[in-house]
């Protein structure tokens, strides 16, 4: 079995540490009242980046040998885990290659521009994109970087879990979108490690339900599609590494529908007053559907990322309307 | 003249520090392109009350004799002010009576109740609710916490503008958004002390100019109304404490529009993916009208508060469509 290191993830915030500052975790009274129990925000949407993936390329250029750092990296994404490997190539001088789906969000194209990488569109959606890694870290040379198979991204993710756990020590549960699993194996492996009776409960999309699926029939299902506004978590391709930790550490998982991912984005900007993206607000909307079991405890909502594009949002304040 | 203490902001980090995470100072490489400088954000929004306000509840209610905490405070709002002293109080155990004028933000109040505010509703705008409090006080036996009188309110704002200078040494402008003017005495007390060089920059609305005018005449104007979507600015008498620091140290001040208010609200969304109120975004609204003298430089842009209602800005987003 495959598994992260608490010990690493330690280690992992001092090199975090040296370029962000803790995120907030902020209560918040109104929710709590709606939602019945004591209702914490973990704001990953505060990063430079807008997401918390940063973490993890910071953690993972950190650890890249210089020799390779020279060479430069190769990735593949919808957007957060790019610029997450932008941003942190810039800071070590690192040359990045981005591969994206044809049609990927142009906002988080640019911003991935910006931080300075070299972007390819390739394939209809992030698998495809993926699989052309393969065969461009053979033609050009680069670190191919695997979002979702790479420890040192995992364990810089995870720092995350270990700022929340020590903010509030008397926290009940987490709730974490799941794309690639990340964020939900830091929970885990800071949960077993520090208090494993708080439970972490994982959401994701009806319409990209890979992880969902496979954790209920104990093996690795890949679906056909991912269609969902939640781009952070449209994944159709479950990997070994998180599922095998999500697999054996996951206490609940949630699935929504668009309907209720549109409604999570606005109840995170009526209620936080914080634009979330789709992912980013799928814990606050999972959350309705777990008022019963989560009845008076304290439980932390990962608002994983903010970079919701204005034409989405948009049309997810119009569909009120 | 009436003045601030540097070494009161300091003094009031420290006690900030025991309730807050210091907020981020971001660089924007995408907003940078597009203004022609470098373009950073301080994120006020991010405090657990949305707003930079809640640094000088906590300093204020610090320094409040225990008889008077005692006995409880008083203040007035259109609702950061009063969602900072009720998140303060109820941090030391104080009780809170706020007036609000008729008409408020209705997000607003409940949020300043669901900090345990009592709230009483009087007058058609701030400084009308502000007059009650002088009759209040003597009735309830209430300390009054003047909004724009009092140092302790100031000193702790300071402290935003103490963490810019720390954070970025090389900064040539603040961008600050103008109410009371509290944050914008902080940004000119702290320049002085550190680096007079820094110019200091205000951003009132035209339809409510009264420190934009007071500062061109030399003297206190008050004006008749102060209909702006950016309640946060939303004043209409300047206060002796504010002006007269500002008169003497501010560098510049621009007046924006509802329509280039409206249009920072967008672009903050669009560039920042945070969502700012209209004072908060008014900076960014401003640095576009200013981007020949600032071309270059190292500019921080105050974004002070993200309360927004989810009704104005879905006015805000439907105007573009």
């Amino acid at each position: 079995m495959e598994t992260l290191k608490f010990q690493d993830i330690i280690a992992a915030r001092k090199v975090v540490a040296r370029f962000l500052k803790q995120t907030p975790l902020i209560h918040y009274p109104e929710l709590s009242e709606r939602l019945g129990f004591q209702a914490y925000i973990k704001h990953e949407n505060h990063h430079p980046t807008g997401s918390f993936k940063v973490r993890g390329g910071l953690n993972f250029m950190h650890h890249l040998p210089p020799a390779q750092r020279e060479k430069g990296v190769l990735t593949a994404t919808r957007g957060n885990h790019g610029q997450s490997i932008a941003y942190a190539a810039a800071q070590f001088g690192v040359k990045t290659t981005v591969v994206v789906p044809h049609g990927n969000n142009p906002e988080k194209n640019s911003a991935m521009r910006a931080f300075g990488a070299e972007l390819i569109e390739h394939g209809n959606d992030f698998d495809e994109a993926l699989a052309l890694c393969e065969t461009l870290q053979a033609e050009r040379g680069l670190y191919y970087v695997h979002p979702c198979m790479e420890p040192g991204l995992f364990h810089g993710v995870g720092t995350y879990s270990l700022e929340i756990f020590e903010s509030l020590p008397n926290l009940d549960a987490i709730i974490v979108p799941i794309g690639g699993g990340s964020g939900c194996c830091g929970a885990i492996t800071v949960a077993k490690a520090i208090n494993p009776k708080v439970k972490v409960i994982g959401v994701q999309a009806e319409n990209a339900p890979a992880i969902y699926r496979s954790w209920k029939t104990g093996q690795c299902v890949e679906t056909d599609s991912c269609d969902t506004i939640a781009d952070g978590i449209a994944t159709r391709v479950p990997f070994s590494l998180p599922f095998s930790i999500i697999k054996n550490g996951i206490h609940d998982m949630v699935l929504l529908s668009e309907e209720e991912l549109k409604e999570g984005i606005r109840l995170a900007l009526r209620w936080t007053h914080n634009l979330a993206e789709g992912a980013g607000a799928s814990p606050i909307a999972a959350a309705h559907k777990l008022t019963d079991t989560l009845a008076g405890k304290h439980v932390v909502m990962v608002m994983s990322g903010g970079n919701l594009d204005t034409e989405t949002l948009k049309k997810v304040l119009g569909y009120q309307l």
